[in-house]
């Protein structure tokens, strides 16, 4: 995802991925709970839907980053809970630092005041 | 883009044409120094190909974005130089403000410390 002109924000699928696993580190969570912590941490500025989560959640669980299970949410409803893996634990780390490298270059251009040669 | 997990950082298309559009508000630059420009200003950590910038300089251009005319280069060779149109500048302002918004929402999520709901 480039970030889209207009105030909403379009996610890049592999960014996606490193936010949901974020929101994992503190526990197992349904999706509604990933959807959910996601608006919480980013005061509502990264909105995510639905046909966006789910197949990051299978994403990830297919490259065995997340593991799920069928518990019971607050409501007493079944729903899927996922957990993050030791190694969706290591991914999360080395993503995160590359999101940093990356987002300190992007900056790095887009505030530059003086001429590069 | 994603940032990608080893040290090559893949660029976002839309990121890119925010990039190059920004190297080109202190006045045109042929292909080559576009590319030689954001090099300087990231220390290198954004490598670009010419695989990708072409096709974002024509896209630009066939967007209104930016303007192309030949000239001669510091080596006295034919080159295209590509010039910032006004609407280009509008583009950029707006784009560096959401992608602000953006890397300020992830970075939020990426560096929390505290469980959300």
């Amino acid at each position: 995802m480039a970030p889209a002109p207009d105030s909403s924000v379009e996610l890049l699928q592999g960014t996606l991925d490193v936010l949901v696993l974020k929101t994992l580190t503190w526990g197992p969570r349904h999706g509604y709970g990933v959807v959910r912590a996601l608006h919480q941490l980013t005061d509502d500025v990264l909105r995510i839907e639905e046909g966006s989560l789910y197949p990051a959640l299978h994403r990830l669980e297919r490259r065995g980053l997340v593991e799920s299970e069928w518990g019971l949410s607050e409501n007493n409803r079944r729903a899927k809970y996922y957990r993050l893996t030791a190694d969706g634990r290591r991914y999360l780390r080395a993503e995160t630092s590359s999101w940093s490298t990356f987002a300190d270059a992007v900056s790095k251009v887009l505030t530059a005041t003086v001429a590069p040669a």
